[in-house]
Formats: structure tokens, sequence, C-alpha cells
């Protein structure tokens, strides 16, 4: 059997559990390994050797060290290509194409206005910060732009790259999730259709399910 | 002979300007398709039917449309493996998942800081725009701290991702050539030894001084 990869980070970040959901989906054996933030120990030179901007994830396959999880998902999806959901990184070169297309829509677009509401509404108030209004509302004047967007994509075709589950919408799962359990934005969801059905769709795989299992041990 | 690709946007755009240096590298043949931004073309309904967002460049090859610049620059890279710069977008699995990590490290770290700081000191100026100081200073820090990691990776490697230069050291190049020569930010590199000696090698390859070129066409 082989070795599990290495997935060093609390389930909690969004970039972590981003990895974490890839992982399963691939049917991809794992250990996940704790980095005390609170601790600061994701600063300690130790772990900056394998993640050097000192941010969670970090990653290990054998002898290999990875950071980004966006990146970390690709290789994943390219080393187990036969494993697990095989269509994960889309079969052919157009649908990979299609994929890479929105995965940086979110990495671009859905990500930094998303992650700035994230933080704002669900960890601020549990790390006891003060909430910046200006930067909520901006961020959902954004995020509602971008999904407007996606409504009408996915008024189309099923999922963001096509009519298959892919990378690109499981990009979106970790920061989405937030927004709608824990920083009462569900309606930026439920209030387009399309994008709601797709939500409700995406949000319900086992895999997905798996991972919020595992945050909801991690914070219990 | 094969139908030039089609690239819409202005080059001096740097979403655009990371496209057409791919190409270049790649030795791929290109139209380019003036969009008005300054008259509202990229948000004209016939521009969102290839590019949803209202951003530049939009591609089209063929029957094929994309947009989202390192996505472009990935499906090139992946269509055209055999042509021109063959290394581009790594030779093999691990050379590719090393060339991810850095082209996700470029999108997630040094473009959001770097951007904020071209549109503050290049853009806003020109477009008679005030300057926000309090971004400008932020942006500057938080790019620092990059720079800082990257000072290090470019002590242990000629490029970003390995020996040979990729696109994920391309991917730097719009940006980069912005805040050296356009918003007086040439210090940041040039007061990082490995920095300045990997800024130098990659921002004098003939495919960015011809991008360049079509740069100070466009603005001539």
């Amino acid at each position: 059997m082989a070795t599990p990869v290495k997935v060093y980070g609390p389930p909690l970040s969004t970039a972590v559990s981003r990895v974490l959901a890839c992982l399963l989906e691939k049917d991809v054996q794992f250990q996940l390994l704790p980095v005390n933030m609170a601790k600061g120990e994701h600063k300690s030179p130790e772990y900056l050797k394998i993640q050097p901007f000192g941010q969670v994830p970090a990653f290990q396959d054998e002898s290999i060290s990875l950071f980004e999880s966006r990146a970390i998902c690709r290789y994943i999806c390219e080393k187990h290509a036969e494993k697990g959901n095989k269509g994960l990184y889309g079969l052919d070169q157009l649908g990979k194409a299609s994929i890479e297309q929105w995965i940086e829509a979110e990495g671009q677009n859905f990500n930094p206005a998303s992650s700035i509401l994230v933080f704002q509404l669900a960890f601020a108030p549990r790390m006891k910060l003060p909430q910046d209004e200006k930067a909520i509302k901006q961020n959902e004047e954004k995020l509602s732009k971008v999904l407007d967007v996606y409504e009408q994509r996915l008024g189309e075709s099923r999922y963001l790259a096509g009519d298959e589950f892919s990378l690109a919408d499981l990009s979106h799962l970790p920061n989405g999730h937030y927004l709608v359990n824990n920083a009462d934005r569900a309606e930026l969801f439920t209030s387009r259709k399309n994008v709601e059905r797709w939500w409700n769709e995406i949000s319900s795989r086992e895999s997905w399910k798996e991972v919020v299992e595992l945050q909801n041990k991690a914070s219990s």
C-alpha cells in the first residue's frame, strides 16, 4: 500500500479543506498533521522549510513538498488520474481548459471577495476582533457581481466547467461553506436559483460532508 | 498554416500582456483585437458573450473561447507542447507541479499586492484619479514580505520553479514591468540581489521585449 500523503494544517482553514476535499474525491489516503497557528507554529523555522510563506496547508508526498492549495489539488489529480473521481480535472484538453478557466475565476474573482467576507463575518467575531463594515459592504457588492455571472453560467450548464462536477466547483466549497453556514450570507446563494441549485448539489457530496465532519471534530 | 489565435484587449493590460508573452515564447501566431475600455467596450453585450466578467483578455482559438490569463496560458502550453519553448510548462509531472506551485504563489501572493501598487502608482496618476496612500503603504509591506520569500528561493535555484525559465516566472513580468518602470518601485527588486538577478534575466527575454514594444506602440 502507498504511504499516505501528508497534509499540514487545521481542517478549519479554507485552503486546507480544499486539499482534503480533493483527496477524498480522488480516494487518496492522507494523514492530517496539526499546525497550531494560535501558537505561531506556521511561522516556525521548521515549518517555513516546507511552506516558505508561513501559510497553510503544506503538503508532502514521499520526497516532494508542495504548497498552495490549488497547485496541490492539480498535482493530486495529475498523479492519481485513474483513481477515484477520474473526471475531476477533465478527461481531455478542452475539458481541462474549461476547468482551468473556472479554477482561475474562483482564485481571482470569487476568492478575494469571499475570503474577506469569511474573515470579517465568521472568523473576526470568534477571534474577538472588530469588524470592518466598509470592507464587508464593498466585498458583498463585489461577490454579488461575481455570482451574477455564475447565475448565468449555471443556467447554461450543470456545473461551472460543464456537465460534470470538477476541481473548479470543488474549489468554491471552503469559502462557500462558511458564507452559508457561519457568516449569515446564505442569501448570496439562495437568492440566485441556479447558484442555489449548484450549491446544494456540490455541498452535499460525500467528500465535502466528510471534510465538514473533520472541521466539526476539530472545533468541538 | 494554422489560423492565428485571437486575443482581445489592449497590450497595456497586465493580463493581456501575460498571454502575449506566453504566445511569443511558444511561437504561436496571434491576432490582437482592440477592446476600447475607455468607451466601455468590455462591458458590451457582444464582448460579455466571450468574457462574462467584462474583463480583458478574452481569447479564441477556432471554436474555443477562454478567459482568465493564467488559464489561457496553460491551454496554449498544453496544446502547443512541442512548439517554441518546450519546457515552459514543464517536461514531467514533478516539473509541472513546481511550476503550478509558483504560478499560484504569483496569483495569490505576488499579484494581489502588486496589482494594487501598479494601479495606484502607475495608472491612477495617468487617469487623474486620487492615490490611496494607505493602500500603497500596506501593499508595499505585503509585497516586500513576498519578495523576501522569493529572495530566499532564488538563492537556491535560478528560476522560481527550478533551473529553467517557466510560466511561473513569465506570470510575474506584467506587474513587475510596471513596478520597475512606471511606478518608481524598482528598489523592491534591486534591493534583493537574487530577485534583481532573476528580474534582469526574465525581463530581458526576447518574448518580453516584444510585448513591451507592442505596449509602447499602443501608448504612443
